[in-house]
């Protein structure tokens, strides 16, 4: 059977960063966890980064998952939000890396390809396959639903990785 | 006379991140030092930016300086190096906030201002003033003298927020 191995999916935000923490045994998902790490919007940008920061490494040493993975997003619409969302997901990164977990990325038409079976979709489809794959998941906000798809997206590949480098040492 | 302020300038980028550290005394600047905090192009992007938070850590560390300064950039040209830039620049913002400092932020025309009069200017011309201003000054990288010019430009508004402090409680 192996291990179980516990998964945090981050989607991140300046405001809001969703996470989600799932454990994976072999094609068995079983939800642990979610929530929204928020910043204050009348602080200052350092002291924002800060509370992400604060936020992430607190629900790290509460569940101690093992790898983690982040959304790979991209805001194209312009270049002030992208670099709000490019701080707030460095500090996505930085949190687990320090930590010692691997950290993957995922882009959002993969996360969704996994999750719903197309590479495209809205929110509302994402949360409902959600809960049709994890019955017990809850989350607060959209975000920790994310962060709970992505963990899943990560479950899935890593599982097809580690089933692929079996077979070419078979 | 008062006591010198140590101030740390900071130029995010997730290949090159310049420090540049002055010692503020009255209207005399003192150079401290400079480097270049470097990431490897071959390592994923979370090691990247575990490598700039320890080289950053370090610096902070061996020269304990009492505030930060950090450029305000944007890149407008692609979301991609935007979203790159703003992940560098997170954790350039979280090191010295988590250190207890404060962070101020400088957009790229109230940097040249003050160290070159104009709102616009090549980076010749920073560097010839950092050089005029502390004659001692070296810098190993353009991101370095950058780094040092953001230093000189806070060390010029604070003592300039300060003085206006002073006349108002006068």
């Amino acid at each position: 059977m192996g291990q179980a191995i516990r998964i945090i999916g981050i989607d991140p935000g300046l405001r809001r960063t969703g996470w989600g923490i799932v454990e994976s045994l072999g094609n068995s998902l079983r939800f642990v966890g979610s929530g929204t790490v928020r910043s204050d919007i009348k602080a200052d940008l350092a002291s924002r980064l800060c509370q992400l920061h604060d936020g992430l490494a607190e629900i790290l040493h509460e569940h101690m998952p093992h790898e983690a993975a982040v959304e790979q997003t991209f805001v194209n619409k312009d270049a002030t939000a992208t670099l709000k969302l490019g701080q707030a997901r460095g500090i996505a990164m930085l949190v687990p890396a320090r930590a010692g977990l691997p950290v993957a990325e995922y882009a959002p038409n993969a996360v969704k390809k996994t999750v719903i079976g197309v590479g495209h979709g809205d929110k509302k489809q994402i949360h409902m396959m959600v809960k049709v794959l994890m019955p017990k998941a809850t989350f607060d906000t959209d975000d920790a639903a994310d962060a709970l798809a992505i963990a899943i997206c990560h479950a899935h590949h890593r599982t097809s990785a580690a089933h692929q480098a079996r077979l070419a040492t078979a």
